[in-house]
């Protein structure tokens, strides 16, 4: 049986020179970077390398990545970091009702710990409502975390004029972008953008799991989550923020996957855009589907519903035809979207949301399949009696 | 140049087919655990799998496991999430003056927050002081955390007997163990050691850097660092003690080292501990050379010292003749050693310490190497006048 992989938002397949890299770190270059001695000398360097390699991708100083495990502790650090340090400051943190699940719960955590937090929804088509985000920030406010591509519907923040609109309000604000569904594939400069913190992960963009950053602006301070050992140190405040024996060869290999989805990015972009068209196209014409992505979008989160089907029903038949879709976030581990939940949905549109995503690999064949295991699906289930 | 690596206990060399594992789930089973399609499915299995494998060599139950960044996190996350549940019964923490900083750090910042930390010293030669240890507990201490192995001075400390005195003293207090030196080389059973909570690593044993667990028992509950996702759920108090994507390939490529490293365990031990008695016997008739590990000691890490020079020197000098020793921890970025400040030693010893630590794959000609360069070190800095 083919297999059709349209899960690129749950996690990607690894890059082969991207999984040869991490290989060649694993068994040759396989040193600590703090050992002084020429086998941690050189691991350090291929290190300091490919926190380069991310910094000129991202327009930013090497010394201002961060490597973490992930876009979850990235996430969990900026947020939790920049409100402990700005504390005696404010109280203030605004964000939207479509963050990932790492940004809503720390951020939940940090209400009960005093925070005043200010959710602003969504506009009813999933665009990301400006006008709401940053009329939320107040004298009060000390931070503003807002997303940069939604990973259910593949909204685009305009984090440019949010930033702008925010900062006129109170300039003192620290903004942090999770950009973990935008950097690869879209031009994530956390500069251009506005943003003081900015969170990517590897394995998005064919790095493998496990692997992530955070970009912290020079001279921005944060409170470290995990302590001990002086690995990763902020020099101009002192701190480690992130200590541990870093990961060399998944930080190398996450390095090189941007590296490659950089060079191919206008043309990657070019080929999304027309599977995406494709995929609209496809779903408009197709009985009882509605879509639930907005117009605005990255041409690579493309989110339908089936109402009167169960998403979980769709994923696995999908599934043993070999096609593999999803029903909304993975970390949610199919429970109902609140996403589509804070966009107003109806109950059947949001429990018959199926998510497909895509990376630059998939072809239209690959659409075609998935539509035609749909159709069957809708009808075999409705033979069956198993819709919701 | 042949290439003499003796700093295992700062990493180690991953091993061909825990690489190899890695690399297969990074190509071909690359799908998100928390995914429910067919590819999703057989991530989640091959994780679990990984878990059983790691759970049977500790002694454990699957559900025991949680998988983690490494060892700085598992210490982190077991002590400050200890302390956080438990805060209400008490603010007594007891611990050694020779943990790891990743242990140190995180006691210190919970006395700030309000811990009443006891710090026992070492014995003079380095072993762990029972007494002191379990002598520090009291009816205010809800936590004791001591490692198992020193990752300077190879030193066990006598957990079993310690957990069991310091239970005499107060039965409620929770028993926190940093095995990332001993897992994988002894036989590490947090049941048999009495431990409620133990921290281990993968790029100590063959796995490759940025992977570990903790080992968390049934029923004891801790509080997570990181929030979001509904990754690796504690089932019986619901609440997901490490959200974040699971680091499938290297959770795989730990167990598969682990597993190695157990099935080889008693043949393993024997060879270091022949290596260890060739090394002990020619450090004692190198003249000028003080032992610094004490008599009873895990046979793969060597404290010595030359003084009159600097460890640094003594590296760089090595390391240009291909022999790779440490100074201390990897971690301390060539500070002096707090741990052998600990045991009391005379400060040019402690500037002239020398770390080796071993690996099943070292060699008595390895040792020789170290010996005759250190040799030829000792004269050659003598002669240039560089010694401290």
């Amino acid at each position: 049986m083919r297999e059709v992989y349209l899960d690129n938002a749950a996690t990607t397949r690894t890059h082969p020179d991207v999984a040869k890299k991490a290989l060649f770190m694993m068994r040759e270059e396989y040193g600590n970077p703090s050992s002084l001695h020429a086998k941690g000398l050189s691991a350090s360097a291929a290190l300091e390398e490919a926190r380069g390699r991310l910094a000129e991708i991202l327009g930013c100083e090497p010394r201002e990545v961060y490597f973490t495990s992930g876009g979850t502790e990235s996430n969990n650090l900026a947020l939790t970091g920049a409100f402990e340090a700005r504390r005696r400051k404010g109280s203030g943190i605004v964000t939207t009702a479509v963050e990932h699940s790492s940004v809503i719960e720390p951020l939940q955590f940090l209400e009960k710990e005093g925070a005043r937090l200010s959710v602003a929804p969504p506009l009813p088509d999933g665009r990301f409502d400006k006008n709401a985000i940053a009329g939320a920030v107040n004298e009060d406010t000390v931070l503003l975390s807002c997303m940069l591509v939604n990973s259910e519907t593949g909204a685009v923040a305009p984090l440019e004029e949010i930033s702008a609109a925010a900062r006129a309000k109170n300039e003192r604000i620290l903004i942090h972008c999770d950009a973990v569904q935008g950097f690869g594939r879209l031009n994530v400069s956390p500069k251009r953008l506005g943003a003081d913190l900015m969170s990517v992960s590897g394995h998005k963009l064919h790095a493998p799991k496990g692997i992530g950053a955070l970009y912290i602006k020079s001279g921005v301070r944060i409170l470290p989550i995990l302590k001990g050992g002086g690995q990763q140190v902020d020099r101009r405040h002192g701190v480690s923020i992130r200590p541990g024996t870093e990961n060399v060869p998944l930080a190398c290999a996450f390095a090189e996957a941007a590296s490659i989805m950089h060079a191919n990015r206008a043309g990657n972009l070019a080929h999304l855009r027309d599977l995406c068209e494709y995929f609209m196209k496809r779903a408009a014409n197709t009985p009882g589907l509605c879509i639930n992505s907005p117009g605005e979008m990255a041409p690579y989160i493309c989110n339908v519903s089936a109402p009167g089907y169960l998403s979980g029903h769709l994923v696995s038949f999908l599934s043993e035809r070999g096609v593999y879709v999803s029903g909304g976030s993975a970390c949610s581990g199919g429970k109902d979207s609140r996403v589509l939940a804070a966009m107003g949905l109806a109950p059947e549109r949001i429990k018959g949301a199926v998510r497909v995503s895509l990376c630059p690999d998939n072809t239209e064949e690959d659409l075609a399949a998935f539509f035609d295991a749909l159709e069957t699906a809708t009808q075999t289930l409705r033979r069956t009696g198993a819709q919701g």
